[in-house]
């Protein structure tokens, strides 16, 4: 059944691929053999994984989760392949992480000039965003022969983002489909309002790819600051902060449940972070720009791009002052809204954690008064806290491990620690050499595979891609006993 | 019952000053009245706050917590009244600092030219080291009237770090006995072989004290590198790691219970990341140093003081190469056992919250398998693990706050990041502007306090200090209802 999975999502990276390959062909670009190889090879190689329909269509949850981990990185290692053929990137590893950094809607680049990429590699890698974004399995769910509910449910536990995962209608593959349609609206939307502003097709569609999927990846040097257009930017900014909310959202406002979308605490709780981020840093470099207006403009910008895990600049922001560096730090960390196409820890766990450790000092006052945590209005069982909990040591420990392995480069301490929150987290730019004007060329190539490690474990919520290095895994035992 | 136990701590404090006062008087320093006034003012509160026994001898919980957490705030504000009086430091939040960087065992010094100090004051600087190390409260218990035991229980585990506090004997006030003899003699013994080595009276009692302590206060610029002396390296460094081991195991060998102490799983933890971290950096810092050995002496030395948190040095590390300096950083917030001297997370902590990560993934792959994590050779109780997740998560949160307003102040992140972390893990310098060759005299007032404010929250690890802000700690209903 993984196998099936995989070939799936082969077929569907095959279809995806066509789209580059034709915009490179209206562009007249000479790059026909760079996409048509992959796509030839997915479409075989989905062929034959996937034609002969398994017996047993269950899928377990060790199976969903080696189905994701695995998918992601096949995904990655084709998707690489049209840099690598083109001869744009010359290194197959710069290659792998690149890819990596789009499908995982990262956005962080070993690219050292941007613009000299042709427009079908351009499309094609931001394109990766907006598959990467949603999920890839979530949209093979979609086009899959309809297995058991409980089982997909698996797949999509593995893929989608967050703590707990609320189904919106009873048949997974109706949800599915719902959350794509959302998805693609709100792309296109966002695609009509950078096009009324006056920006070209190409690059509307560059950059929506790019704040749908929270990736961030832009075809100019500068970003969106090449633009230096404030109605690009509050249109960007606004709509990374839209797809920084949790799906589920959107379709209540659907069907009419306005007071479910009001009474969301996580919403509020995002919105008040970022309100007051917003606030704080405009405070913090207003004498940077000389103006506290100018500095709302650069912070509210910043802000959205950096809590929604896009990585957009329209500045320099390593130049800040060191309070509003290290709040953009932080806001890596928490990340936007479960169930969004945000990366890290993701604010609900995060007002989760407080929540937890508060009650837990008010036992320590009062240890015989009984206290739950309440979410959403909702007291929160035990098992999800704990969930949370280790979710957040796991990552931790994670975090130092591959932090301490990065330092073997010999980039300086900043530079690495914020190389690896910005991956990890699915932002891209971080501090230092790795900061909006620096590039990842800056790490050898061992460190550049465990930098695209990191940003699969971040995609993914660590568990799937971990999982993949426990013995059990792969022990005979353990598959017998599924 | 909290003010008399307050009370009998400032009469503990007005006899430990008449130390520092003999030895100025002794090297004919004037500055009598520095430390003649604190010990008047202690020694009338003290009478006036413990004279009248209490009825209800009975410590709760929340009376533990209070009495430790105001213990050390009052002891840190008349211990640096001596700084204050005799005008060696003009600025008081400064001289706070001091105190409370020495009683927790911290290190950390706003002093920019520590050579120019009087005797009299360097004494009594690292004689809070030894103080503070083992804990003034679990000194009081000694000359408690005896309270009920279970009570007595409350102050101790508020003061004694790690994650369980095992008493050794059936009564505490033994207990406490035992562990202040060990502690002593311990002393004596490294005050006895560093004299052997030729080191004068007075710098080997500083020095024994700063690494019981594991303190690191040195009263030299160049910390221990101003002996340049290999075997005065060797004593400190194997004392330092002898300070940071849990101190029931010495009991345990005393009372020949060899097998117990062979069995600690935290020791043989201990003791496996400290040779580990001293061969890796050895092998990091060799070109630097030009050979293995040299750097495996460096090497040595560093990771003792940097793992049992005391801080002291022999060269400045902060000039070594990233991988090295990360793991330094690592090393900060990992910190010595339980029970011992040292800060930081403990050893048993983190394993715990290691092998707690290890489960919960095993528990993904195989949902119905039953699986406890072992310690010790015992299985753990699911409430101990719950606590040691909330405390590295509270732990984790507090550190976050307090470094972003730390970096209000303008020093660079580093420079904020490591004398955080070097403050609240209680281990004194990080890198940067506060490397081993800087000083903590780069921060404002404000974050002199905010620091001051990390070593006590680190040194009591956490809850007793962070409790204080709580309004239910000082509500009337809670102090009716106790």
């Amino acid at each position: 059944m993984v196998g099936f999975v995989v070939g799936r999502v082969f077929l569907v990276e095959a279809a995806a691929m066509l789209f580059p390959l034709g915009v490179g062909l209206l562009y007249g670009e000479n790059q026909t053999p760079a996409f048509l190889i992959p796509i030839l090879l997915l479409l075989g190689l989905g062929l034959l994984l996937s034609l002969k329909t398994p017996q047993d269509r269950a899928i377990y949850a060790r199976d969903g989760l080696a189905a994701v981990a695995f998918s992601w990185i096949f995904l990655s290692a084709f998707g690489a392949l049209p840099f690598f053929l083109s001869g744009a990137v010359p290194n197959y590893i710069d290659c792998f992480f690149e890819a990596v950094s789009g499908f995982t809607t990262t956005g962080a680049s070993i690219l050292t000039d941007v613009e000299a990429m042709s427009r079908g590699l351009l499309f094609w890698r931001s394109f990766t965003h907006w598959l990467g974004g949603m999920g890839v399995l979530v949209f093979v769910m979609t086009i899959l022969p309809t297995a058991n509910d409980g089982h997909s449910m698996h797949l999509m536990r593995a893929e989608v983002p967050g703590p707990v995962v609320g189904k919106l209608v009873s048949r997974m593959k109706t949800s599915a489909k719902i959350l794509y349609g959302i998805y693609a609206a709100m792309t296109l939307i966002e695609i009509g309002l950078l096009l009324a502003g006056g920006m070209s097709l190409f690059d509307a569609c560059i950059n929506s790819f790019g704040s749908a999927g929270t990736g961030g990846f832009s075809h100019y040097a500068l970003s969106i600051g090449h633009y230096n257009n404030l109605y690009f930017e509050i249109v960007i900014g606004v709509f990374m902060l839209l797809f920084g909310v949790n799906f589920n959202l959107y379709y209540f406002l659907l069907v009419g449940k306005v007071r479910e979308v009001l009474r969301s605490e996580e919403l509020r709780v995002y919105l008040g972070i970022v309100g007051a981020s917003v606030l704080m840093i405009a405070a913090n470099i207003a004498s940077h720009f000389g103006s506290f207006w100018t500095g709302l403009r650069y912070s509210f910008f910043q802000v959205a791009s950096i809590i929604t895990t896009t990585g957009y600049s329209t500045c320099d922001f390593n130049l800040w002052p060191a309070f509003s560096r290290a709040l953009l730090v932080i806001l890596m960390f928490i990340g936007g809204c479960a169930g969004s196409t945000a990366g890290g820890l993701k604010v609900a766990r995060v007002a989760i954690l407080f929540k937890g450790a508060i009650r837990d000092m008010k036992k320590m006052l009062h240890p015989n008064a009984v206290s739950s945590v309440r979410f959403d209005r909702k007291p929160l069982d035990e098992k999800m806290m704990h969930g949370v909990n280790v979710y957040f040591v796991t990552f931790s420990l994670v975090f130092t491990v591959i932090f301490a392995l990065l330092c073997l480069d010999g980039n300086d301490l900043l530079t690495n620690f914020t190389a690896l929150a910005a991956t990890i987290n699915n932002i891209g730019p971080g501090l230092g050499a790795v900061g909006p004007m620096g590039s990842f060329a800056v790490y050898s190539p061992l460190s550049t595979l465990l930098l695209s490690f990191a940003m699969l474990l971040g995609r993914l919520e660590i568990f799937p891609i971990l999982l993949l290095l426990a013995p059990s895994m792969w022990s005979r035992r353990a598959f017998r006993k599924k």
